[in-house]
């Protein structure tokens, strides 16, 4: 096995115990928790923002805890759900008394346990309110949207009702503008290369030496189709098409664009992607906004690239995305 | 091939192109060449500091342009040297009347083109002054100190020195404190898997599948020794024992950490061995001064981790790697 590590059962842990040690300004574990990380700095009033969900996504989900951004994360095993009670934790840590949103992606073990979360939270007095993120357009056509997974799009939802909940907008302020961010955020995302879960040791599935899987999900999930090796452009291309399929994109509209990495592919690579991206947009006369190109949501050292889309033809979005955030992983900085 | 590329011949400008559309704000290039890329805002007077090197390691060298870094990055092709033409275009922007210092790695046809565009520049009579960084303890002897290779060490080195010069420090002080924090800067690194060249499509060397290469080069130069793999605790022993034989930590001192990504290595990874890394030197009473975990200096889709240390006893050095920062790969926000 090549990878950096001890024993892979001791992999979770040691990376948070490594996260902790490196970010005590901006992050601690709630009760000694480790899988239950909270913001260091709290604001009575303030409405919560909690995610939660498997490790081995880094930067996503704990990357974005701090200022501007969430104020708890719910860690979970290596692409597994974390449990109800620590999920408990992280809410109760979050809630200042204004109640507490759950934002995460949507796959059935983190559903089934928010919801279970709450159910506790309920018990103590604690509004919470759910938002599952299905930003995935691979995953599941149009008509059952609801069916789709969450994926790098969690970034600009973290983003937004961070920013909203920042501004002290009430729980029902923040989930609407949050609701309304998430109709305007879809993602998609290319394989060329696995991953490797540290207690295999070796990918648990392949991608042909000429392939590339068109949609594959952040845990390996299969894709729509398995094609042959692709050019950059072409990728862009076609990622881009199937997202304004679904999010217009017009002469005068506004729009940032998040280039993914999903592990392996260097820097270089995910800008040559996003200048195909760019270019085809800037061509049809869009403006695009505050672009990011980096890791975001990884899945290991899997090789490939994911394009998501945030529309922000509305005012208020587009004030929220430029709010600043400071997290240990992601900084936005104050326009000037 | 797997790289998510067009064709290899364009890689470099493809690249640079993408990274001017998505950092427009920070970012131009010089007389409309993409090699020659430079900070959108000048402050006349402030001593100039640039650099430049082959293309393949983001986000060195061209990342680190920007308020409080650096002024201006020649850019070569894929691991290989910019012209000296492209680093005159560099020193020309970058000096605003006090000259210009030019801070790099190393490598030998580096040295020949920044010696050359000099020599350029005094034509033009502007004061050039070379600080050449050789970091990588594994690729000499101390004895042959000036024959190590400048690796991710120079990030430190270009915190130092970018913040010296935005103080308005003048070209001897800023060179003077960058000799300085040279003197208290060393870097060591290991690699698990090879890169593959745009240019060639596969791998150009081999390690084995049970093997790591101690002290491997960000080109892939031979390491000192090839060993069995080993434990992400053990690597980073080693690791922190060869640089604290030249850099001594006792109770008491003050260090900043870089566990930096060669590429491949996911960031749950490079924590671990951050935690590591970290736990032997609060053990011994170290103080860490704002360490930094995640990709810095890289070799493709290399998979590896390099560390790096800079001691920071001294006041004003802590001060300058404190000061505020803000180019597109990397932001220093100020302390509170």
């Amino acid at each position: 096995m090549k990878k950096i590590i001890n024993h892979p059962d001791a992999f979770v842990d040691e990376t948070l115990e490594g996260i902790l040690l490196a970010h005590p300004d901006k992050l601690k574990a709630v009760d000694g928790n480790l899988r239950a990380m909270a913001r260091t700095c709290a604001t009575k009033g303030k409405a919560g923002v909690i995610t939660g969900g498997g490790s081995g996504h880094l930067p996503t989900f704990l990357g974005y805890v701090g200022k501007g951004m969430l104020d708890a994360c719910a860690v979970g095993n290596v692409f597994a759900s974390p449990s109800a009670q620590v999920m408990l934790k992280c809410i109760k840590a979050a809630d200042q008394g204004a109640g507490v949103i759950c934002l995460y992606g949507n796959y059935g073990g983190d559903r089934m346990n928010f919801e279970m979360a709450s159910e506790l939270a309920d018990m103590e007095d604690i509004k919470v309110e759910h938002i599952v993120v299905s930003d995935d357009i691979a995953s599941a056509p149009p008509e059952n949207a609801d069916g789709r997974r969450g994926v790098a799009g969690l970034f600009f939802a973290y983003k937004i009702a961070g920013a909203a909940a920042d501004l002290m907008m009430s729980l029902s302020e923040v989930s609407e503008v949050t609701r309304r961010a998430l109709d305007n955020i879809r993602s998609i995302g290319v394989a060329v290369s696995p991953c490797i879960l540290p207690q295999v040791g070796f990918p648990t599935f392949s991608i042909g030496a000429d392939e590339l899987e068109v949609g594959m999900g952040i845990h390996g999930e299969p894709g729509i189709e398995t094609r042959r090796m692709m050019k950059a452009d072409e990728i862009a291309e076609m990622m881009l098409e199937k997202l304004t399929a679904e999010i217009h994109l017009d002469k005068g509209d506004r729009a940032s664009i998040l280039v993914n990495g999903l592990g392996a592919t260097p820097r270089e690579e995910l800008y040559i992607v996003y200048r195909k991206a760019a270019k085809i947009l800037i061509e049809k006369g869009v403006e695009i906004i505050d672009p990011e190109i980096g890791e975001f949501a990884t899945s290991m050292e899997m090789a490939g690239v994911s394009l998501s889309l945030l529309k922000l033809n509305d005012e208020e979005l587009l004030r929220l995305y430029k709010h600043p955030a400071s997290t240990p992983f992601y900084v936005k900085e104050a326009s000037r």
